[in-house]
């Protein structure tokens, strides 16, 4: 059963909105033909709560811009504004009907495939586990995530997201990680984040 | 005025149809967020007519899988593709509407700008003109292009699209050829194509 939260006016500036929305709806398509290329459903799953996050950044910025509109030439100066969103609202949804293809189990027909079989690197997701080495470090600080030629792509951290996240940023438990690497690269990743391995070189 | 052509079925393999759409969706959000950056008409007016493409391609493409599917099973089948299908159709019809902030003079709102101030190479238009030193050429064989760092990204020849050219492939006068670089570099390649300039070392 679905749980659907109010959305209420928060004041985020209207940049941050566009920006975050537009991220998103970048990364959504990568994943969504990733999901699809590979069958990946929980990767699918991960491209339907994005455009979730992403229907709600829609709301906040419409909000946002009726406020900061106060006359006819505001309107006219940030019409454009709200095109753009509504185009990246747009693009993530398209994202989330590729994905739905994985989700509703459709099958993923051979031709499909073949039109994504350019991703040529693998997008993965990896929980980080309580006690797993990689947790409380700094991404710059792993060096096997380096060598292993895996980058982290996306966190979603609680209820946000943290795209294209700096080296200085420190990973927790619970943090889900969307990385990108050759496929067994990945899968070693998600083991270690996941505690299963443990070989890990990485420094404080 | 518009000029309307009917759509009449023609026997174009679906994999293929499908693969272009992708390719010309894909092209489409960076030529529309390139155009917005630049405030870029003659490039806004080129995501007009590429989306007018994918309309007529997702059109042979839904009569296509008409006549592919003859029961229940091949409908099961393929509608995976008819969902990508329709979802590079959306995405193409997002890149438009950022396309027509440009087209319909609305405006590009600095926030907007901002944004897309991470397409850090300039995309632009440039018409191979006759007697161009550079008609009549192979792609590869444009040493003055690769000296300058620009690279041609997709050239329409007539009705036709082709993206992401090969190098043996040959220019001829009337191509109209987007391509990307530095903003002082597309320029320049701009006034060899159009036969402004005639700086160039390519060899045949």
């Amino acid at each position: 059963m679905p749980h659907f939260n109010k959305i209420e006016y928060k004041p985020i500036p209207v940049r941050e909105l566009l920006l975050e929305m537009k991220n998103l709806s970048e990364l959504m398509i990568d994943l969504a033909y990733s999901a699809a290329l590979f069958n990946d459903k929980p990767l699918a799953e991960v491209v339907m709560e994005l455009e979730e996050r992403v229907d709600t950044l829609a709301y906040l910025l419409d909000m946002e811009i009726m406020v900061a509109a106060r006359d006819a030439k505001d309107a006219e100066a940030l019409v454009g504004v709200s095109t753009v969103a509504a185009a990246t609202d747009k693009i993530s949804d398209a994202a989330a009907d590729i994905a739905g293809i994985v989700t509703h189990n459709i099958g993923v027909h051979p031709i499909v495939s073949d039109i994504f079989d350019k991703v040529e690197k693998h997008l993965t997701k990896a929980t980080v586990k309580d006690g797993s080495s990689i947790a409380g470090k700094q991404i710059g600080k792993l060096g096997f995530a380096s060598r292993l030629g895996v980058d982290i792509i996306a966190i979603r951290r609680n209820k946000d997201w943290i795209i294209d996240p700096k080296d200085s940023e420190r990973l927790f438990p619970g943090d889900v990680l969307i990385t990108r690497g050759a496929p067994q690269a990945v899968k070693e990743f998600q083991e270690i984040s996941e505690g299963v391995a443990t070989k890990v070189e990485a420094k404080m």
